[in-house]
């Protein structure tokens, strides 16, 4: 595994790569991780993924100044990069992406990437910015390793949105791979910024995923169910944990992520819905999220 | 010359066409030259260097609705297929991508590419919206021809200036030409849009050469000349014409596009500068520019 930190050494190194594992009948394929590091088994998760579907395993650890608020946790982001590299190496990573801010940012960008629509709810309107942070560092990331496949979690799953549909805006021959959420046996998305949690908050926080559970199984068993019952339930659930600060909990449809009116009754969807969670415990902010097909039923008129 | 309108096509025909001429020890370049067609000598003098310095040459002819804004003239703006197709041939283009309007944008994109403050001034104060439209369609092209060198006209000085900005703001690993004004020989700038003058407009309108090639004179014999002195030259100049309408007569400092200060005095300057204008000949706006090293004189306290 080459740890490499300036970008002409990765374009040549994954160039070599490329050359290297290419057949006659077989041009090698590479697969990007994009990672602000701190990595859990989430990441394993699509390092593993990356490995099974391309040739070449590309991980790029970078906490992106330019996605995060005035206010936000840039600073404290947490970072353990001897860690970080022991686990990507134990997943069979090819190359780790380590720059610094001046190598991204040699000077401040005047350029940005920008998914309109798509960005005006859940994250997008409680981070002002930050998805054209995303999309602009994705988008150099990208142009930097030059991926056939990159690897998205689905905890993000907004992000998810936000980058498919750029890649598609804008012709980028890339295929996104989005990932299953990984979770702790209790239930707890896993997410770097977990270690910020106090064992009370930690205990707290498991109304995210009990509640989106809680949720589902009632859709499932309930035809009529609408989404401002959804909505309802979703915060009676997590009204139970005396510390939880909403900042959304909310049902929209998926991938257009469009906010579905109170009334609408969710078995005459056709498609995905996801129900997505942003909750404080204390000064921490996490979020989580469900997505599920929904059946159109035949309306008896 | 291969004349090809879908997307996967492009990709299957620069991919074959980059193996047929790779040899061992040299990979095969591919040069882009995007345009609107209805091409002129300014467009050959594109391909020429495109046909120079690359392997393989492709050109793009593509009317992009989303860099006109709702009152200019993109319905009528000048199209010549068969014309432009032949001069392609002429000029020794490998392959011509000519998408409709659906090929690129399948539906309204979401996605915009914007490049700030050099958009403030010139045409992207006068044109708003322009140049997102501009660094959108680019990007597009871009990702479905993956060139290593692009040609871009000098006319468009301010395009030339936003496209390197945002190539290497997003890393994109392109090397971007730009190639002189080609200009008729009474002094006219080619533009595809000189086709809508009236023979009474097209005299007019050489006062715009006229009054840039003055104004570098002046710069040049006089060392302590100001902006604001060029700026009243130009206006002056201009205003011999009884139908000229000034949008813009500029100059600013070059490639940053900042306004100079009206006391600034050239030749104290370090670095090049830019004088530009954009003006109205009856329905039809023009623009031209030079472009200009000024020297750092020694300053005498």
């Amino acid at each position: 595994m080459k740890v490499l930190h300036s970008i002409a050494e990765i374009r040549q190194e994954v160039k070599s790569l490329r050359k290297q594992r290419s057949l006659d009948n077989h041009e090698a394929t590479v697969g990007l991780v994009p990672t602000m590091g701190f990595l859990h088994e989430g990441h394993a998760s699509l390092m593993r993924k990356a490995r099974e579907i391309s040739d070449i395993v590309v991980i790029s650890i970078f906490v992106n100044p330019i996605q995060f608020g005035p206010n936000e946790d840039f600073e404290r982001y947490p970072r353990d990069e001897q860690r970080d590299l022991a686990l990507a190496e134990k997943e069979g990573v090819d190359i780790v992406f380590l720059p610094t801010v001046d190598v991204m940012y040699p000077s401040p960008t005047k350029t940005h990437v920008s998914v309109a629509e798509l960005t005006d709810t859940l994250c997008g309107a409680s981070r002002p910015g930050h998805f054209d942070g995303v999309s602009t560092v994705v988008t150099k990331l990208f142009n930097i390793v030059k991926p056939d496949h990159a690897f998205f979690g689905a905890k993000d799953a907004q992000q998810v949105a936000v980058i498919r549909q750029m890649v598609d805006d804008l012709n980028m021959d890339i295929e996104i791979v989005p990932c299953p959420i990984i979770r702790e046996e209790d239930g707890l998305a896993l997410s770097s910024r977990n270690v910020y949690l106090s064992e009370e908050e930690r205990t707290q926080a498991l109304v995210l995923s009990r509640s989106l559970r809680l949720a589902r199984e009632e859709i499932s068993s309930n035809p009529q169910m609408t989404a401002g019952q959804v909505r309802a339930l979703l915060r009676r659930e997590i009204g139970t944990s005396s510390i939880a600060v909403i900042d959304y909990a909310e049902i929209l449809s998926f991938p257009q992520l469009e906010v579905l009116a109170e009334d609408t009754v969710l078995q005459q969807l056709n498609g995905e819905v996801i129900m997505a969670l942003a909750v404080k415990f204390g000064p921490t902010r996490l979020i989580d999220n469900v997505i599920m097909e929904t059946k159109g039923v035949s309306l008896h008129v």
